[in-house]
């Protein structure tokens, strides 16, 4: 049935659509754009709502044991101490002093060149060790005669690209050709390694990625990810804040105030949609990997007796089935559970539920057990113990946690791409032609139902068509259309995502029963409605 | 009826319900908080997302001519640049260079401390200007004999308070003791000043408010209110960035997006709901003046020959109308026509909505006819012209703009402030005791329905309770509360601002028909109602 776009291709057939419908469009573009920001248009925005409300409506209102939090973006500077993203979140970076650019030590990669067999005479010894290529010690032990049957002449880099070991492979035989190196070439991707893991012996003999010269690498450093500012009139070191780059610890940090207010008891859950913030150094996948993206996070209390491995095993069902519910489809959705020697000390054990993008099968939902990591250590920075009393025992105990979190950009994303089809279809006539059409569940639907007055200049049937436009957007998003051919309008509303058109036709005004035709996006087929079926219908899908 | 808490402790009386309720607390309470930051709690989180549903609803949803948008926080910084923030988003700032504090210039007030009928000899001159409290002009005219009529003598200061007059009068006096002047102390008010205004001759003679000695201030100077931060692995002025200090500059930079990738015909708005930041120096009152705040814009777009003054009034009136809508009385209302000499020079006039807080009357929502001038900023920055066609002129122009500009958590506070009230009752055996009650309306109310059981263990009457509350929870935010006396239930839902109670009670599943005790929060009125009669009232209340 759906003939889906090449799959090389399909990324940037979203990008497209995207932009070209008002899903989303780049931050500041009229002024070139800014890396990893996003704004999201007229229906993004109210795909991204819709996305955000059913999380809360679900996870908040329809339940009885969790309770919702909005806490600030900048939050007290200790916070992010005693969560440890001060010391901790960062990534390692490299400088090319010479030429000033920064490089992911994970996304950089250098091996060396190893000759089998070689062949060269001492100028060739002179030369690498003039251009800084090997050590002193190397300088002598090339000079020996016989050479060994494998030497070693120095490094090769490459960044992280598709085919990083071609890249260090093509560098090296360059290599070799510049130097007039002669013998065999050993492989590069047997001593391949990221600039994570260099020591600091090798890095003076790595040549930079800028200019292809060693000499001007420094060893990685940590870069921290949260964006800093200052707050108040001063800007030193007692003014510096941050931007969160998790909402989680609004939840951990209001612990306390939660259940002195609130009448929640164990087990319980605190959940809160909200912006954070990464200045990641390389944003990529469109939306999937941003610096400003928006977090629906909750953090759900368990007693320390408790099981935390069912209740583990619980919120990742529930998770997967919420995603089903927004239409997500169950073959693209799998389950990765981390490995307990990845694991942080304290954390009991992670699973996320992986999509399958058009890049790649990437994380959608963490579902992490932190024990009583957090609010132990708060209850240790901030003096005030976050603690609970249990009415059994007579004891005070710090509650453990099980987070979920998820990305609400990463969910629309997934949920474009999984709505995503151009399809051949045949009208009437018998004539082919393609169509775009975004797959998306009325739960989400940026427009549920577009009004479409057969033709324009019949008053009667614009009249009837008004009508029913304004008693269906008391309730729902929808939208009115008038123009052009009802074929190019229904069109219109496939690509938007539009599960139901309601066309009003002569049928409407001039036979009883005062039906509309109502017209399914996904079959096409159209049948007749009533205006109480129709919004029998909208009550039972959208929420 | 009411009879409201004395206008003096209610703004008090108002931040604790806030806190004990769980509506607002302070941000990062456990390590001290952070002065100008909130967070919003269970009730505070439902209370704050049902006012932005509501006017998203109505602003976006329910018209024709607003569509929504999403723009990131962090955007280009040739935004802020063409925007005019960069250069004119400032507060004057005096520093104290010996005590390093910081004050705002239109805060500390100064005065002139003047002498009549002076008597003092020699060595009282010497003592003013060996302190620095008198020029070497000055110093030498009091050494003349006779002194004339009236002398200055120096000057003193102080912070903006309830009695700033009466601060720098106590000021004075102490002055005239400590230097042994003899003579009448002139009444300061009649030379009180803002440092705003202050003369560069002037700054070294007035005493810091810090040390109390002169010499260390320095003249007001421009403190730029936008936070900034670092964007990329560069910490230098080319990776500078600002949290934008207004959602409104979002809604032109992608003007030419939203026109390109809608449908969307002059008049047209663009509305969008998220968060901004402000670096005041000195938040006050609660959430009216924060450092981070939720904003809720809408820029309505015409054609430059458009009778903006009538749309002007339009809007005015339409905002009115929605302040109505939930709940905010009439006669809390007034509006404020910005004065014309005091307008930037490219607007056409600005009206202000105006609320009467405990704290005095402030503004609410602003509505402002900016012209062109934002459209015709970005254009001429970016290089790409903001325009748009004529089709029966055949000329391009830059549309103009009304922007009506709110707080969501300036409504919030109007919202509880209005809806705050402490009134006396009887019950049914005649006892007088005093109940908190929210009066919110049920649009916002972050309770709809709470559901109560008269006694938690009759198995028929809870079942029917459970099943009420699973109903109705799949549509509205409700409560299902088996905690106590009823009465107690009530007053616990009386405070949360919960409209309605129903209570399933003995007659309930004894006597036909199957009706629940409907409880109403204002009138403490109590009728029989059954399911589907109660599913309508919400039906048509909450909506």
């Amino acid at each position: 049935m759906s003939s889906p776009a090449a799959s090389d291709n399909l990324m940037e057939a979203i990008v497209s659509l995207a932009k070209r419908r008002g899903f989303i469009y780049p931050s500041s573009e009229i002024y070139g754009g800014l890396n990893g920001f996003f704004d999201y248009g007229p229906l993004g925005s109210e795909l991204k709502k819709n996305i955000r409300d059913c999380w809360w409506n679900d996870m908040v209102r329809r339940r009885d044991d969790v309770v919702g939090l909005e806490s600030s973006i900048i939050m007290h500077p200790k916070v992010w101490e005693a969560s440890g993203h001060v010391a901790g979140f960062s990534d390692p970076l490299v400088d090319c002093e010479k030429s000033k650019q920064r490089y992911r030590a994970d996304q950089l990669f250098f091996a060396q060149v190893r000759i089998t067999n070689p062949e060269f005479g001492p100028d060739v010894v002179d030369a690498l060790f003039s251009k800084g290529r090997i050590r002193k010690s190397d300088h002598e032990s090339l000079k020996q005669s016989p050479l060994p049957t494998q030497v070693f002449v120095g490094y090769v880099s490459a960044l992280e690209s598709e085919d990083t070991i071609g890249a260090l492979q093509k560098e090296a035989e360059e290599f070799k050709k510049k130097f007039q190196i002669r013998g065999t070439l050993e492989p590069v991707d047997r001593t391949k390694r990221e600039m994570a893991d260099v020591v600091s012996d090798e890095i003076a003999f790595i040549p930079s990625p800028a200019t292809g010269e060693p000499g001007s690498l420094t060893m990685p450093r940590a870069f921290n990810m949260m964006f800093q500012t200052n707050v108040g009139a001063m800007t030193d070191s007692s003014s510096v804040a941050y931007l969160r780059p998790e909402t989680a610890q609004g939840m951990f940090v209001d612990f306390k105030n939660v259940i002195d207010t609130t009448r929640v008891k164990l087990p319980f859950g605190i959940a809160q949609i909200g912006k954070s913030f990464r200045n990641e150094i390389t944003p990529r996948n469109f939306i999937f990997r941003s610096r400003e993206f928006e977090q629906m996070e909750m953090e759900y209390f368990i007693h320390e007796d408790a099981d935390w491995s069912k209740c583990h095993q619980e919120w990742i069902e529930w998770c997967r089935q919420w995603l089903l519910s927004i239409g997500l489809p169950e073959a693209k959705l799998s389950l990765y559970a981390h490995k307990k020697e990845k694991l942080a000390f304290y954390s009991k054990g992670t699973t996320d539920i992986m999509f399958e993008y058009p890049f790649g099968v990437q994380e959608l939902w963490g579902i992490a057990a932190r024990g009583s990591y957090d609010l132990t250590q708060h209850g240790t920075a901030s003096g005030k113990p976050q603690e609970m009393f249990d009415e059994t025992t007579k004891k005070k105990f710090v509650p453990h946690v099980i987070e979920p979190a998820v990305g609400v950009d990463r969910i629309l994303l997934a949920v474009l791409c999984a709505a995503y089809a151009v399809e051949d279809v045949t009208d009437e006539k018998g004539n082919t032609e393609q169509r775009t059409v975004l797959r998306l569940s009325p739960r989400i639907a940026p427009v549920k139902v577009a009004v479409l007055p057969l033709i324009k200049n019949k008053e009667l049937l614009v009249a009837r068509a008004k009508d029913l436009h304004t008693k269906l957007k008391r309730k729902y998003a929808v939208q009115y259309d008038d123009g052009g051919a009802i074929g190019k309008r229904y069109r219109r509303q496939d690509e938007a995502g539009t599960p139901w058109c309601v066309t009003i036709d002569f049928d409407t005004i001039e036979k009883p029963g005062d039906t509309f035709t109502l017209r399914e996006r996904d079959t096409m087929k159209q049948t007749r409605i009533t205006e109480a079926e129709l919004f029998k219908l909208l009550d039972e899908q959208v929420y």
